[in-house]
């Protein structure tokens, strides 16, 4: 059994999700424990080991291996997903010519090293033809990817970072929410001016205070400590191994909400990896579904739970307690009410649930204008503003608080934005139905007790892996496909007590 | 010129350098970092880092490269002895069939496990058929290699930790330590008897202050903290790679001296790597010689550095500031004396410099006889007793204090013990010849400035890598090859004030 061609490529994915794991704690070392004089060596290691991961899956055999294991038969339901899975990975991996997934590389990382002088500057000129040549580079690679997919040229990009999601179901939200969204924008602020300002807690709050606490959070989320670290770096991430997720936040010692949601995202994203089916580890089907999905998990945990009143029923005596806080500041409804404040602004990732839509189409709209050709670069910045102005109502003072707030573009990771607000809605949508077919976990949720939650989470999300694509996934667990309904139904509930 | 044989060679062993470097930072972050759950998948990962380095470095290619480079000519010294390496670590690694490699790998895997049980148990027959596999298979993998490098079976065991290393010239020195060393260590306790002595300053010790202590003396000995750091793990390690030097300690709140004295000999270590020449990096000729100089290159800092009168000249006041320390206990004279005291005992690790080398001779005597068949295993625990009270006049009440208390022969690590007082007497001789060449070194040492000795070190061991073999470099640097004479006099000066 074990020299079927199937099994074959098993064995040589298990060797690509090795590496895949070494190169995944490497970067987590890299943000949270690499002295910066490591770096040039690092950058060498990592490629060295994706050059081999890259050489193992492009070899001459794999290709025959796939046809063959295609044409044998015989596999299980997880079988056939893996081998759809080897075979995406696969293809994608031949799409691209060597040279240019190399010029591609060189290019993103000169253009980000400008970027970081043009925002520090607030000069976008300074990086408009290194981002033209990545823009260029990524319009070459995304079309060589459509032709070998039967893709559209955007939706290739897409579906780098979201297997399976397309443009045209997008732009259906997307219209829909854009309709709706200024309006119930509107009607938030107004009803958020009737209600009191919520009382800030004194500070400062010690970070070591806020780790326990962000520690405490997380063992009661279900979040093992024997499979896993909590630390610091500069952009808080989740990274690391099923078996040993490492979650990374930083701490402000004026402000403990900000680390603390921090941590409660990251875990979200942290449960899923470590909820994955273990007897997959190291193939593709044992892997998480894409970027919508993934980030589904953590505002599950970050948005629909933890800034519920519910959880601040549990969470702020807790908090209370830990920074020896007095009086009315930090009674649960007064912290719900702080951690659940609406504002427009300029910059998405300070941005609350209502906003961030906004956010997110903004920069949906622009690259697929840019990336189509319909659109130059070099009007990105009056675009940019113009849009914002549309959508939110402002229009930003400068570039560095526009156009080149976001590193994703001048990296080269394009097709990415919308996944932040599939996310969001996915979550809204899971978390419905979770609640609606085990009603223990809002009870449980306001005492502190998540294993309902996490319970049924595993079962109906984290333990499918990739075993069945996004789309199927959410209406097996939710009755429907992607619905925005529900999330609107979740914003008005919350923010107008509807 | 880079479509060479030769730099086609070189391109495969910068591949391997970059496992290896990779290998070592997982490996540190096992000990320092994983949670112990991460433990299965982190053998796994490592094992696939080493598959792949074995197949690059025994690929069929290999061989005809390196029949190619030697002929071809044209080679400069450096390259020369990179190519003398690479032919070393490719006969070695072809020197053993795979299944033996994998069959040892899993005996030295289960005998440790059975060890850490024997010596909680205090049980040598719990472990003895499971070393006897282990030795057995030493066995086999050591003639192989002897064959294939045309050595004796020890010195092929002894040449992979301490390459050129040979028994017959271990046998003179120990010989004459043997015979010098049960007198010397008489006339020492009767010595320090007539000595006061010293008094142990007051703890408990902070585990913080401890750390910044340690840091405080690292950077003043040349450590370089944009490419290196200090952690925690169990077992005390130097790991990481040149660039990026990973050193950890263990803290004791009653007695800093052993954190401390832990953390300068891993510095020592540290500067060695951090030290070898840049343009080599990736290069078999670019890594550090045997572990008898890298053990010279720890020593030096740890005993003959920083257990001396003129180190404490500087560090006591440092200690007395940190600790908030007062009296006597924190002179420079009473510190001294408290580190280095000398005492018979039974276990290795808490020796002292002059007993210290007993501990080795009796492993390497018994280790000798065990692989050569001439003694049984069985009767380790009675011979080793007999050794102890023969070289030491003291005879270990258990087993757990005697023969079960190193990892080495269980874990597979026979030819070992020797590096590690070969080490020390190196270091005795490398720091005689420094003091006199550089006289700066020891006025240095009194005022914290040790960049005279870094500065020696660097250009006359360090950056050297492994262009020349260990005996040649300490007799460029020493005028003779090593003399056991020139440890004795340090241990005679530093013990009776000779």
């Amino acid at each position: 059994m074990s020299d079927t061609a199937y099994h074959k490529l098993e064995n040589r994915f298990r060797r690509i999700g090795l590496l895949g794991e070494a190169g995944a704690i490497l970067h987590w070392d890299s943000a949270a424990m690499m002295p910066q004089g490591g770096a040039g060596a690092r950058g060498e290691q990592l490629a060295e080991l994706r050059a081999i991961s890259h050489g193992i899956l492009t070899g001459p055999e794999t290709s025959d291996l796939i046809e063959a294991a295609t044409n044998g038969g015989g596999l299980n339901a997880w079988q056939k997903a893996n081998l759809k899975m080897i075979r995406r990975h696969w293809l994608r991996a031949t799409a691209i010519p060597e040279d240019l997934i190399v010029r591609f590389s060189r290019a993103c990382s000169e253009s980000e090293t400008r970027w970081r002088q043009a925002r520090a500057d607030n000069d976008f000129s300074h990086v408009l033809p290194y981002a033209e040549t990545v823009l260029d580079l990524t319009r070459q690679t995304g079309t060589a990817k459509a032709e070998k997919l039967g893709l559209g040229l955007y939706d290739a990009l897409l579906d780098e970072f979201d297997p399976g999601q397309r443009s045209a179901d997008i732009d259906v939200i997307f219209d829909d929410l854009t309709a709706w969204l200024p309006g119930f924008l509107d009607d938030v602020l107004v009803h958020q001016a009737t209600e009191e300002e919520g009382i800030k807690p004194d500070g400062p709050f010690p970070i070591e205070t806020q780790k326990a606490v962000g520690l405490k959070f997380m063992e009661a989320l279900g979040f093992e400590f024997d499979h896993g670290r909590l630390d610091i770096s500069l952009h808080p991430f989740c990274g690391g191994t099923p078996d040993d997720v490492r979650i990374t936040t930083r701490y402000d010692e004026s402000d403990f909400a900000s680390a603390m949601m921090g941590v409660l995202h990251e875990t979200g994203h942290a449960l899923y990896e470590r909820g994955l089916p273990k007897d997959w580890r190291h193939q593709p089907v044992g892997e998480a579904l894409g970027m919508s999905m993934h980030e589904s998990q953590s505002l599950l945990i970050e948005m629909q739970v933890c800034r519920s009143l519910d959880f601040f029923t549990y969470a702020a005596p807790v908090l209370k307690d830990a920074f020896d806080g007095t009086g009315e500041a930090w009674s649960p409804e007064n912290l719900h009410r702080l951690n659940s404040r609406v504002e427009r602004g300029f910059i998405r990732v300070d941005a609350d649930e209502v906003t961030y839509p906004a956010h997110v189409i903004l920069r949906y709209r622009l690259e697929r204008a840019l990336i189509s050709g319909d659109m130059a670069l070099k009007d990105l910045p009056g675009e940019w503003n113009e849009g914002m102005q549309n959508l939110l109502g402002v229009t930003p003072p400068t570039d560095a608080l526009g156009c080149l707030q976001d590193i994703h573009w001048y990296d080269g990771a394009w097709g990415y934005f919308p996944t932040y607000t599939l996310g969001a809605m996915t979550a809204a949508q899971i978390f419905a139905a979770a609640k609606r077919v085990q009603p223990q976990i809002i009870d449980g949720i306001r005492s502190g007790n998540f294993a309902p939650l996490l319970t049924w989470l595993r079962e109906n999300i984290h333990s499918k892996g990739s075993s069945l694509p996004t789309r199927d996934l959410l209406t097996n667990v939710t009755g429907q496909p992607l619905n925005a309904d529900i999330f609107k139904d979740h914003l008005r509930h919350r923010y107008l007590g509807q």
